[in-house]
């Protein structure tokens, strides 16, 4: 089944009435359905929910009051942790932007879609390149059951036309084409250029203004908001109603408004009646930007942050809301990923899977609804086209790694370092003399996993 | 005033009945109040409150699921978090464990009562000193409003036995008089042997037991628990019921079986129904055991852990809980010491402070209730007799460090490193060359308070 059978085969039955809305949207049409197990995944999952993803850019593992940060004050995030679960152990992709959103979009791995590169980190304002057409994103998965879809914020998967999001499954799209210190940084709408420079004090609040309608507006069928925040990615701005009022200083203010925004999102759920068909996930793309000192964000006790392949470099705070579904006040840490996000809310929507291409994630609604722990045993870490660590379990062995940031070359490590990280979550203690079999296991993950990858073009390269 | 008109003077009223079993156990008379202060102080408090003070050894900042541990899973502290406060910038009095618990019970730095020593850190088995009869415990202090009082567990506040607990105004004792690495370690009732050495295994749950029973017991005139874990200093032992049964390895399971226990003890307030007439305090001594490896715990993002004046150092978990009273939920950055515990629980008993003696602590019923900001705006760090730093609001200048826990000498900083710790928790980035009028204020800060602290001969050295 190739991309354009997945698109086609999946979408017929609950999509008809919007088949030319989406056709038109997303340029494939939705014709057909015979899967018998779409039918089965719908029949779980009833209603197919509403999904909003809320991604914030270089917020930290500990940058929240519910995650330990002692001034930074996170009351709408902490209420959405009392009312939902909150994941310790979830992961994105890739330790910078570019990579960790093709993997939360597509499910899959950067290097199998040329989204990441060793010559350079994440797309700049020169590349040519772009998500790939042949790549499968979740908004255009959720098309196949009639989703409205909206991608809200930074983008930075390809800043030219053919790359932006309308071209892979958003109805629309409102934001910044990539980070915020890349000029120009203009502010878009659709395919077009609304400010040139952006006024970025006032993004998280315009952000925020244009979510609340897309709810609203689509408050009777399923809807997708993809929501990715332009900060707490230096520079720092913050509205007037922000700025100054935190204890934690500047940051502290960026993260009070991205706070705001999150419970702006959560009362309009509530106060539209959608709370009972809508999944919210609140994660970061990636860890918190040390170099830029009290700019930047805390990993709380995880070593290092952006960039690195260390814990705080990938690992995130993550908290998934579904009033109803997801048991209020819950602590998981079960070993998750942003590539586990697309399976999950395709099985949440009856969807089944693409078979055309290897996927790289789980379901992970047994964990979020509390039926079974999570599916996911083992994690890779890349950097780049580099495996630098794989994880089984609670033990992480690094290959490779890098001190810092901007350190171009990397450490081999043989035999490799090895962390037990339910026991050593700091990465201080190194077990590898003690324990030779826990790293052949790994080892053998590794060469196994090396077996799927095949050379793709680097498209950060183009 | 002195020692003896303090207690005289303010435990008549309510006290007349219990007047006599008061004496034989504290060995004070409670025969006069007049105080006017005294009426006033009661009249806003009402009914004294039951007081708990619940005092782990060795816990670190990061170490509760609340404060972002990511495998230690404290569903109980957690609750009593979401019911009551979390308190992120409390601190206990020294980094380590004899001078920190004497500073909880009097109020005072240990400086002042001869509790600390540069020689050696801790009282040890064969020191002969221990807490001053002419200090006034909180006990002893909350004796003269009729409190039933109890100390059940780790003392290490002087093992002869004119220094127990029941010659400082506890009625009963139950637990070890000193650190569970020195030998012999007894387990002690009033002032006999019971066992020796200690089945360590089970002491957390015989605590929990024997805490549960003194509730039970007083559950009908205002009581003070003061409850000195023994865990988790090293070794750690858990009971057969939690050994093995969680994610963060031995560390975890001692955590776990203390979360239990601080499970029992409100489930027990609200069986009793006490839960509108008792606050509960939850904290730790000092740091994280650094040292210890993976039987240490963590500091999250502070730096440093025991032993050291970084704030991993001393800054603690502190948790209030008080139904009714404290808003459920809040989370207070607010100022806070184990110094201001004696007289928050003098003032909401209605009992004056003693006027004969420096305090070093401040009403925080205020912070609590949410009535106004804390009272408190700055700090003193001391390691020993030598003060290493001190803070005012949110900067914090360094006289004197030490990089390890082992590490005999000091290092002199001239001018002072000095951090802004609201913008920068971790101590990364020394300020000192931009903030010359703050370091001042400092020094000014410090010199008054050099004219209060008078030598005293150190109970350590004996």
């Amino acid at each position: 089944m190739n991309r354009r059978e997945f698109l086609t085969r999946t979408g017929r039955a609950t999509a008809a009435l919007a088949a030319s809305a989406a056709a038109l949207h997303s340029g494939f049409g939705c014709t057909t359905l015979t899967a018998p197990e779409s039918r089965e995944r719908s029949g779980r999952a009833g209603r197919p929910p509403n999904i909003i993803i809320i991604f914030a850019d270089d917020l930290g593992y500990g940058d929240l009051s519910c995650y330990g940060h002692p001034t930074l004050h996170t009351p709408n995030l902490d209420r959405m942790a009392a009312e939902g679960m909150k994941l310790t152990q979830f992961y994105s992709s890739s330790p910078v932007c570019t990579p960790s959103r093709a993997a939360l979009l597509t499910g899959r791995l950067p290097i199998r879609s040329g989204m990441c590169s060793d010559k350079r980190r994440v797309l700049s304002t020169k590349s040519r390149g772009g998500l790939p057409r042949s790549e499968i994103t979740l908004a255009e998965a959720l098309k196949q059951k009639n989703y409205a879809t909206a991608c809200i914020g930074k983008w930075h998967l390809g800043h030219l036309p053919q790359h932006l999001p309308m071209r892979h499954g958003f109805d629309s799209y409102f934001g910044i084409p990539y980070s915020n210190d890349m000029k120009p940084t203009c502010l878009m709408e659709g395919e077009a250029v609304l400010e040139n420079p952006a006024v970025q004090a006032t993004l998280t609040r315009r952000y925020t203004e244009r979510a609340l309608a897309f709810m609203e507006g689509n408050r009777h069928r399923p809807f997708f908001l993809y929501f990715p925040h332009t900060f707490p990615h230096t520079p720092l701005h913050a509205s007037k109603a922000f700025k100054g009022t935190s204890r934690r200083g500047l940051y502290g203010d960026v993260v009070k408004e991205l706070d705001w925004s999150v419970g702006r999102i959560l009362e309009a759920a509530r106060r539209l009646g959608l709370t009972k068909h809508t999944l919210v996930f609140f994660t970061s793309d990636n860890g918190p930007w040390l170099i830029r000192r009290q700019r930047g964000g805390s990993a709380s006790l995880l070593r290092g942050g952006k960039g690195s392949t260390w814990e705080g470099g990938v690992r995130e705070p993550c908290l998934a809301w579904w009033p109803g579904r997801i048991r209020p006040g819950s602590v998981s840490a079960g070993l998750a990923s942003t590539l586990d996000v697309f399976p999950t809310c395709l099985a949440l929507a009856g969807i089944p899977l693409p078979k055309d291409r290897i996927m790289d994630g789980y379901d992970l609604a047994p964990l979020l609804l509390g039926t079974s722990p999570s599916p996911r045993k083992e994690m890779f870490y890349y950097r780049g086209t580099r495996l630098m660590a794989c994880r089984k379990g609670p033990w992480k062995a690094h290959f490779l790694t890098r001190a810092g940031y901007r350190q171009k070359k990397a450490k081999k490590h043989d035999p490799p370092l090895l962390y037990h990280l339910d026991h050593d979550p700091s990465e201080r203690f190194n077990s590898a003399k003690t324990h030779p079999k826990v790293i052949a296991d790994i080892l053998e993950i590794v060469a196994r996993h090396r077996k799927t990858v095949k050379p793709v073009k680097s498209q950060l390269e183009r």
